[in-house]
């Protein structure tokens, strides 16, 4: 037997947006093989229940008012459960590629001489399309499609947006809560026009999704104050498409 | 029995990359209970054999010689197959939200009463980033990235590409064998620099996927002659990123 197959490995694995038949087929299948597990805040319970009864659960993101937990000293997790030779799983809500730090994890463990694969989701935007209706692009309104987020960054929004402001450039802000007044103003500032359809969707693929529909100039006011879960920002044409019956009941339930 | 019993409905399904097990199990639940299944050519055999054995199939893309349905005609066959009462699933590769046309077809059966659903799935850019090692977003490279098509009308590029310029934008053209020499000169024309990592990934997701690699200058000439699938080229600084041993794997076996 090679000496590698003493090490183990890691799966830097998509967790999707929440509901658990939003997981991807092999997503299942490493959670349900994972011996160590670590886990993002925005992974749901019922996914976190395909795991096996004996495998290590080690949460890494704020969740039930405890810190989240350094890149760093997860980093250093994953290589020191992987090299004791344990299947190793790291979760994360949404698609791993996309605002998931998985170019850092993969670097380090890399380094480390442990391998490590990406088993891809559904992110949040998508989830969110899908659910209330409305298409990311979207023939001669929505060409493109841009995913940023709005992390502040000493108190304001750090991106340059001008190049948001093309009026066919649907645009998908991950972790909006806090910034998107600021984020409205910036892409007016570089152009946008501020009766452009924009829309709040808070935990996007949730059963308990919400849908709230505006324009840009109003953004800032259409977050929910204190809501819970994940906020997606999407500003653009496409915003107007999303389903009214879907909406209104999705308004009626909350 | 309320009459609305009586009419089928229609369920707009991301297929993903084309590998059954990076289906939703949503979207595998859903096949599996088809009645009617019509499919683009960029879904996998796979995929289909997921299918029912009595399901009515109908393929609406190009493949294996034979001309791609108008989408006029698909509208209308959906809408069709949904007033006979049937479970009709429509069945796109990828995510339907991203470049799927999904907006026309819903507001198409919303017109028609037929209520339509989306279930979503992994996108092609996400599917490369996972199965090559680099990541669509990287911390202080790049902080967005951009899903955009290139799409030859009347033999040139249409898009305004100044916005892609931003170096921390990576940008994820779907569609792009055909022109990529064309892209690759406005990225630059709009001042994005000609050393930028770059990257061709022809058929990504799939088990026989190529990854080939050069920088923005050289995209034109990276694109193998005769590829055949999908082809998605990624400019950006994560493309240098991808993981040299599954990189040459391919290089190898190709």
């Amino acid at each position: 037997m090679p000496p590698e197959s003493k090490t183990g490995r890691v799966l830097l694995v998509g967790a999707g947006p929440g509901p658990v038949d939003l997981l991807t087929l092999r997503a299942a299948r490493a959670i349900e093989g994972a011996q160590a597990l670590l886990y993002d805040a925005l992974v749901s319970d019922e996914v976190l229940a395909l795991a096996p009864a004996q495998c290590l659960r080690i949460q890494t993101g704020k969740r039930a008012g405890r810190p989240s937990m350094r890149q760093e000293t997860i980093n250093r997790l994953m290589l020191r459960l992987a090299r004791r030779g344990l299947s190793v799983v790291r979760l994360k809500g949404g698609d791993p590629s996309i605002f998931g730090r998985v170019g850092e994890e993969q670097a380090f463990l890399a380094a480390g001489g442990i391998e490590s694969e990406v088993v891809p989701g559904v992110t949040a935007a998508c989830a969110a399309a899908a659910q209330f209706g409305f298409p990311l692009t979207h023939r001669g309104e929505a060409r493109r499609v841009m995913f940023t987020t709005a992390r502040l960054e000493a108190g304001a929004v750090q991106c340059d947006w001008a190049q948001a402001a093309d009026p066919q450039t649907t645009v998908a802000i991950y972790m909006g809560a806090a910034a998107s007044a600021q984020v409205a103003a910036r892409l007016m500032g570089a152009g946008r026009d501020p009766a452009t359809p924009a829309a709040v969707i808070v935990d996007a693929g949730a059963p308990g999704a919400r849908f709230l529909r505006g324009d840009l100039a109003g953004l800032g006011g259409l977050v929910p104050p204190g809501a819970q879960g994940p906020v997606l920002l999407v500003v653009g044409p496409v915003a107007a498409l999303a389903r009214p019956q879907v909406e209104e009941l999705v308004q009626a339930a909350a």
